[in-house]
């Protein structure tokens, strides 16, 4: 646990606004440091799971459409934390499994950030998969699910972030995690 | 532009739920590539900047409440960008000076990334600080803003990954652009 913060905003009020499938969205009424009183909007979310699977030195990524931007994209395979879900390190051997015919000896995990702290608190997990293997032929995705796997080394890798195809913190964390053959602990 | 996308969701119908100060709400109605139909729940934002400015082999970070999370953290300098603003290098020369009073003979363009894709379209616009330079001593911010900044080495800032008190996509991806003392255009 952190130490009170001087920066601490307390909580007046909060409104929730919306209940959706992926996000939830309320506004707070807050007092600052100083006394005052200011308005925060924030997405609350369940948290994410993005998984790092290397192969003959090139790396999985899913091509994917991706609503919010209204573009195609290449991201490291990752899904969402359900509701009730406690073993996140299951969430992304489902993913991993799902979005890839893959499994894997041990999922490591190596990171773990907010992707948007400004005002969501999604958490995204981030895992290395151990010694993987492809165990399925077909994907076994969500309904309204469609991707392809591509495999990419670390040079063409960098040519997708120049087409912008490549275009996501946590991918971009993922390549340079490689890229860096950062150690891991395989507990 | 990129090519069309076989994996394309045309859409249908979109709502706004909520319109706000740093997001606004939509639900969407798509149709998949299948014929089928979904509903996306997507968060609009304008766009933000962080800088990466080091000095004397430290970089500066911000340590700010962070209501998403009920949390203090430390982040690189970052902002949004207003509505209309079209020059994204003046708004970080702005969130530059205004968050370190610092002002920088160049500011250099290093990355750019959607920090939450599942969702949101927010893009993050990170800027290297080049020959940077104290100017003013007092900072100059928003009048909801508190915040505090402090100059960490790699070893300290890796001490703080780990204590979570950095813990966001962007301040990552700097640390990782400083430790891999990655080359930049000084356009």
């Amino acid at each position: 646990m952190q130490k009170k913060s001087k920066f601490e905003e307390k909580i007046i009020s909060e409104k929730q606004i919306f209940k959706g499938h992926v996000v939830d969205l309320f506004v707070q009424d807050v007092e600052l440091p100083d006394g005052q009183r200011a308005k925060r909007e924030i997405i609350k979310h369940n948290g994410a799971v993005g998984i790092i699977l290397v192969e003959n030195d090139k790396i999985a990524l899913v091509r994917q459409w991706r609503a919010p931007m209204q573009q195609e994209t290449l991201e490291i395979p990752a899904g969402k934390i359900n509701i009730g879900e406690k073993d996140i390190k299951e969430v992304a051997r489902r993913e991993l499994r799902e979005e890839t015919g893959y499994v894997a000896e041990n999922l490591v995990k190596v990171s773990q950030f907010f992707g948007s702290p400004g005002y969501s608190n999604e958490m995204l997990y981030m895992y290395f998969a151990v010694n993987p293997k492809k165990e399925f032929d077909t994907l076994k995705l969500d309904e309204d699910e469609f991707l392809n796997v591509e495999w990419v080394t670390i040079e063409e890798a960098k040519k997708e972030i120049e087409s912008s195809l490549i275009c996501d913190a946590k991918t971009l964390l993922a390549l340079n995690y490689v890229e860096m053959k950062k150690e891991y602990k395989n507990e």
